[in-house]
């Protein structure tokens, strides 16, 4: 049965980023640190277009994670191209090149009206100015019997448990202080959780909770 | 050989205790929930003086943390008795009864000097007024070869965190999300950490953590 789900890597004190994100730090000070265990994995590389990489305890959850999912949905500021309106020379395609990891429907949360932005291997940006229950809306209904994933950032996972729209979600924990930043789970309201599974890998712990209604 | 090490029980959002917290709910509101994987096991009910219980994966992480400890370090607050000055009519001994779970000295830092106070079963109680490194000192010496346990609460877990002196923790992540109270890793600084093991239980994930010089 289609979920709407996410996975996010967190510090042991609840960031997902690290304070002062810029350009050259896009995932804050500190931030990079998180992503140690995954970004020497050969699942993540190859899905990068990178070559080389390990398989351990963490690959099959990754692997999970990015299995049966029919669309996506993002931030603005994840999707990228800075504030305000879309430039037109040229608008702002994206971090990922011509062919992005997605390769189904992404819905891209923004202020701003856009045309849909089709790429190469499958994906399209579609931008949704209505607000997150209807981007969840659309998504669930082009995925069919696929999962909705929330891509991030921060914000739009916040107000996807807010409004109940979370059925399942993976922490992976990375042995981390950052003291500052972007927590995901931070004001999300009165949610009901129940403990699925945990994994002990290298540098991580993943662990996924259902919400109960 | 002897470490500083503590163990806490954190909602995933990083609370240790929820917010308002009184003598009617002195974990905070909704604080009780985080310890629901705890009270049902055997090995804790025996040492509360409890009958009953069950046995399962955390049961060996309670039975280990409890095992080589040689002094407790704790907070006023969590010695109880109110703030300020003891009172005489009668002092306060702690929630715990004529016989402590302790059974080793504990050191209560307080602002306010007080006689030693033995207990039934080998626990006494020392009152430390010259700060956190002092009490750690005397922990340590009592301590010898066996390790110095940091009780709690929130604040002397911050304070020892942040002046050096944890060599290991152990973090049991609950399926709770508590939105406000106590985080014993706010602003603790900057620590490197390594992750030394995890375990998946029920309704409880246990990850335990090296401080790296």
């Amino acid at each position: 049965m289609s979920v709407v789900r996410f996975m996010v890597t967190v510090s042991i004190d609840g960031y997902m980023a690290g304070p002062d994100q810029s350009l050259e730090e896009p995932l804050g000070v500190g931030g990079e640190d998180l992503h140690r265990w995954l970004t020497e994995l050969e699942v993540w590389r190859r899905a990068a277009g990178l070559g080389g990489g390990i398989t351990n305890a963490s690959s099959r959850v990754v692997e999970e994670a990015q299995a049966d999912v029919g669309a996506y949905v993002m931030g603005r500021n994840m999707f990228g191209g800075g504030r305000g309106p879309w430039g037109d020379d040229p608008p702002w395609r994206g971090w990922w090149g011509d062919d992005p990891p997605y390769r189904v429907p992404v819905f891209v949360l923004t202020h701003h009206p856009r045309e849909s932005l089709p790429m190469e291997g499958g994906t399209t940006f579609h931008f949704v100015t209505a607000g997150v229950d209807r981007a969840i809306d659309q998504a669930r209904e082009v995925a069919r019997d696929r999962d909705v994933v929330i891509a991030g950032g921060a914000d739009v996972i916040r107000q996807c448990l807010r409004a109940g729209h979370v059925d399942r979600f993976e922490l992976n924990l990375a042995p981390v202080i950052l003291g500052a930043g972007e927590r995901p789970l931070a004001d999300v309201g009165d949610l009901r959780l129940e403990q699925i599974r945990a994994i002990e890998a290298p540098r991580v712990t993943h662990v996924s909770y259902r919400v109960l209604r």
